[in-house]
C-alpha cells in the first residue's frame, strides 16, 4: 500500500501469535508455527521517501480490538531462562499461558494467577512492540529482531501520543508495524507482554534534508528519546546514550563533552527488552533542558492531535 | 561508632573527591590520589546485627553542605569511553571539570557549559551513591565497587524518603555511606554525578528472623525495588528481576511462574550505573499490586517521618 | 548452480574487498562500497537437500590466487576500537592498509610494518572466513554476519583438510563461500585478516536421517569441533560448549552430566572472531577420547583425500 | 615467609576443597565451607619488592601429591548453568563428584563416567589455577577471583616450564599460589578441573626499573602471553589483546597500529575460564616474530632449568 506523507492511516494489527493463543490451555509450542510468529501490518510504501530521509510515525491512538489479551512463557525464550543463545544444560522452564481480561472503558487489564486465586487490575497502556522500516544492506530481518531499522524494540514508550523517527534505508521506506501490547513491563522479563490485536491510527510523514537518523528516536510532549538495540545490554545503553549526546549537540550547539555532561546528569534510562535477539535500551531527556530548541523541524507538534 | 537499632543518626559525608576538586581548573588526575577516592563515613557497628539479619537504613534527609557541586570526566572511566576493562587503542577522552551552583532553597542545581554560554537549571535531587555493609567471605572491597553488600550502586532511588535493606554478613553489619550526589542521570553516563558533601539524617534498624536479603532492596512510599550489580549489564538485570520475582513470591504467595508473569507486566527498570566495576540495575514494582502484603515487617512505615 | 551430493567442486572466490584494495594507499572507506563488501561465490543448490539434513563441505585445497594479500583497519570496526555497537565518543582509530607478499611455494606471507622497517615472515595458512547456507525463517543476512547458518565465522580452523557440517534450512541448502584469508590470528583482532582471492577445491555431500546440526560443526583428522556465534562472547562460548556436550552425548552414549565433565577437562577453546556482528568461539575435542565412535556417518574419512 | 629474589622454593598446596572431597559420594555443598574454599599457600614476602616492580615466578615442577584427583559440579556455578550472577529461575543442575585416578609415571589421569561404564585416559598436564600477589588499593580479594593481581585465572598455560610475571602492588609483593589441577580444559566449563594437592618447585625473582606489568603475563620457551580477566568475556579478550599490542610495541619498537596489525595475524587466543567471578582470556604470540627481542631482561632464560 502506498501512502503520501502527511496521511492519517487507520489500520489494525494481529497479535504476535496470529490469534492462535486463546485460552490458558493453548501453548505456543503446540499451536504456533515459529515461521509465522509476530505478523506485521504493511509494508507501507511512503511516497517520496529516499535513503537518508527520516520517516516520522505519530501514533494518534492504539486500541485493543478484543476484550482479552494473552501472555505466555515460551521454551528457551525470556530473560530469566536459558535460551538458544545463553545456552545451558537446564531443562526449559514450564510453558504456561495467562489470559488477561481487557476493560478498555475502565482502562485496566486483569492479571489472573494460574496457581492461586490471586487477581489484580493493572493499568491499560497500549503500545506497539514492533515498528520499523526495511533494513539497509539488502538484509531481510525477522520481525522478532530489533535494530537500527526499528523492528521489535518492545519499549512501552511506543504508545499513543508518541512520534517515532526512523532513518529511511530504501526507496519508499517500507514501513510496517505490529506486536500490540495492552501493557508491558520494562524489560519484558518473561519475553511476552499482554499481547492483543490492535486498532491503530497513525500519521506518516517525512523529514528531508536534515541530519540522518542512524537509530530510532522518539518524541512525546515532554521528552526526546533515543534507542539502542544490541547485545550485551551495555552496548544497547552505549548506543542510546551516544545517540542522545549527538542529538543534544545538534539541538543545542553544545560541544560533545558538554553534551556528555548534560546527558549524564539528566537522562532517564528505562530498559525496553532483555529478551529479543538484540536487547533494547531507551534514553530520555526532558525537552525543557533544550531551552526551546526545535526538534525534527517541529514535526511532533504538527502531527499530534490538537 | 556503635549504634543501637532504631537510632536516628545525623552525620555528614565528604564528596567522592574528598573536597579536592573545587574549580573547573582542578582535574581529578592532578589533584586526587586514586587510593583515597570516594571516602566513606563509617563504619557504624550496629548492636546485635548478626549474619543473616537484614539492616534497614531509612534516609530522613540528605542535604548538600555547600553551595556548589562538581562533576568531571576521568581518563579511561565512564560508559562512552574506552576503560581499563573495555580496553582499546584510543587516547583517553579530554579530562574536564564542571562546577554546578547549588541553590537548596530553590531546589535547583545550575549546569554551566564549558565551551559555550549554555546554562540551564536542573532539579536538585540529593542521594547517596555508596551505601553498604561489610562484604562476605572476608573480602575488603574498594568503595568504588557495588555488589551484594551494597556499595557504589549509584542509583538515584537512594534519596530521602527511601528505606534501603542490606543483608548482614558480619557481626555488627559495619554500615557505611558516602558519595553524595546533588543529582544524577540514570546510568551516570560519564561516570561522575553532581558530587557534593552531604548532611544526612538516617535511621538504622534491624530485621531478625526473616528470610535473608541476598541483594540490596529498597522501598519508598510507592514502590518495592530490587538491585543487581554485575557485568555484563544483562546479568545485573537478571539479578534484579529474579530477586523481584523471589520477593513477590514471598509477599504474595504466588508461584514462581505466576510471579514471573506479574513482574513481566509491571516492573519498571531504570538503569543505575554503567560505569563502575560492576554495573547496577534497579527493578521496581508498585506496592498496589501486592494487595496489602506487609513488606519487611512494616519497617518502612515505621521509619519514615510521620 | 546445481550440484549433486558427492561432487568435487573447483571454484574461486574474490577477496572481501572485491579486489579494490591493492596498495597501502587504498583505504577501504575510499575505494569500497559498504553494500558490496565480502562478496560470496554461490549459492550452490545441492540436489536433494531438505530442511533437517546436514550438508558436509570438505575442503581439499585452498590456494591464494595472487602473490599478495592485504589487511586494513576500517573506521569503527575491530575489537580494540569503539564501533557502531560499542558506541563511544572517541574519534575512529587511523585507517591504514598493509600489503603482504604471499610466497605459496615457501609457504609464507611477509608482514611489512608501515611506520618502521620491521619485516617478518609468517606461515601461510589459507582458510575461508565465510562459509554458509541460507538462514532459517526466511531471513536474508549480510555476508558480514555469522550465525547458526554459518556465514562469517572467521575461524582459522576452516582450512584445507577440514570438513564443515551445516544444518540445512531451505530446499537445496543454498551453499556459498568467500572471504579467503592467507592467514588469521585467533580473534581477528583488528577485524581484517590477510585477505586474498582463493582457488578452492571442495566436496559437497549430504547427511540425511541423522540428528540435526543446529550450529556449524567441523571435523579434521584429529578433532571434532563445534562453533557458537553470539554476543556477548560468553554466549558464543556457551553455545559452542553446550553443542560439544550434546554431540559427545550422541557419539558416546554418555549422560549429559558425564559429557559436561569430560568436555570440561578436554576441550580446547580457540576464539575465532571478536569483531563481527556476532562473535564466534570454537570448542574442540580430540577424537581419541571418543573411543572409536563414528562421527557423522564417517563422512570426513570418505571425503578427505586418500 | 620471607624469600630473597632468586630463591628456589619447594612447597606444596592443598587442593581447592582443602582435601574434603574424597569420593563420588562427597558433595561440595555438604562437605565444604564456602568461606574456606580454594586455600592458598603463602603469602611469601619477597625481599626488596616494591610497587611498580615485576615479580617473576618460574615453575620448575608441579607434581600431584596423591594418586587421585576429583572434579565436581557445584550448584549455581559453572558456564552452562544459571549462577548467582547469571540469575535465572531454573533449579540448579545436579551436584555430582567424579574421581580421577592419577598415574604420574604413565602421565595420565583416568576419566570414569558416573552413569555408564565409559573410561578413558587423558594426558596428565599439571598446573596451578591460582597464582597471584596482593591487589592494589588496599583490597583483600577472595582466592576465587582473578584480576590484574593474578589470582584465580585458571589457565592451563600455568604449567611447569612457564614463567609468570606479576606487577607488584605492595611492599614484599605477598605472593601466593594454590588450586592445583592435574589437567583442565580451556574454559573450565563445569567450573572445576581435576583438582589435587601439588608438590611444586618454583623460583621467585624480581625485575626492577622496567615498564610496569599492569596485567599478568606469561612466557615459555616458545610464546609470550598476556592475560585479561573481566566480564563480559570480550572485555577479557580486549585486555589480553591490548596488553599484547602494548608489549609488542615495547619489544619491537613497532608503532601501535603496526603492532595491532601483527597481533591480528599471529595471536593465538585460548580461553582460560568462563566460570569465575571474572572470566580470563589468554593471548599468545610466538617469540620468533619478535626477531630476537629480549623479553623481561631475559628472565625466563635465566630461571628455566638448564
Amino acid at each position: 500500500m502506498s501512502v503520501r506523507p502527511g496521511t492519517v492511516v487507520s489500520t489494525w494489527t494481529m497479535d504476535c501469535f496470529a490469534g492462535r493463543v486463546r485460552s490458558t490451555s493453548d501453548l505456543v509450542s503446540e499451536v504456533c508455527d515459529p515461521r509465522f510468529l509476530n505478523p506485521q501490518t504493511g509494508p507501507f510504501y511512503v511516497e517520496g521517501a529516499e535513503p537518508g530521509d527520516t520517516l516520522a510515525v505519530h501514533f494518534r491512538s492504539i486500541t485493543p480490538r478484543e476484550a482479552q489479551g494473552v501472555s505466555t512463557t515460551v521454551p528457551l525464550f525470556g530473560s530469566l531462562t536459558a535460551t538458544h543463545f545463553t545456552a545451558m544444560l537446564h531443562e526449559p522452564l514450564p510453558e504456561r499461558t495467562w489470559v488477561y481480561a481487557i476493560d478498555t472503558a475502565a482502562g485496566v487489564v486483569r492479571y489472573d494467577a494460574l496457581d492461586s486465586p490471586y487477581q489484580v487490575d493493572l493499568p491499560l497502556d497500549p503500545m506497539h512492540g514492533t515498528v520499523g522500516v526495511a533494513p539497509a544492506l539488502g538484509e531481510v530481518r525477522s520481525s522478532l529482531t530489533p535494530g537500527d531499522w526499528g523492528g521489535n524494540m518492545d519499549t512501552p514508550e511506543m504508545r499513543a501520543g508518541t512520534t517515532c523517527y526512523l532513518g529511511v534505508n530504501v526507496e519508499g521506506a517500507m514501513f510496517s508495524l505490529g506486536d500490540g501490547h495492552a501493557r508491558q513491563g520494562e524489560g519484558e522479563t518473561c519475553g511476552v507482554a499482554v499481547e492483543c490485536a490492535m486498532d491503530t491510527v497513525l500519521v506518516l510523514d517525512l523529514i528531508k534534508g536534515a541530519p540522518p537518523t542512524p537509530w530510532p528516536r522518539l518524541e512525546d510532549d515532554v521528552f526526546i528519546m533515543t534507542t539502542g538495540s544490541a547485545r550485551p545490554l551495555e552496548d544497547a545503553f552505549r548506543i542510546a546514550h551516544s545517540e542522545l549526546v549527538r542529538w543534544v549537540c545538534e539541538l543545542t550547539g553544545l560541544s560533545s563533552m558538554d553534551a556528555y555532561q548534560l546527558v549524564s546528569q539528566t537522562a532517564l534510562t528505562p530498559v525496553a527488552n532483555v529478551v529479543d535477539t538484540s536487547y533494547t535500551v531507551v534514553a530520555k531527556m526532558a525537552k525543557t533542558y533544550l531551552k526551546g530548541a526545535t526538534v525534527m523541524s517541529g514535526m511532533h507538534g504538527r502531527l499530534r492531535e490538537p
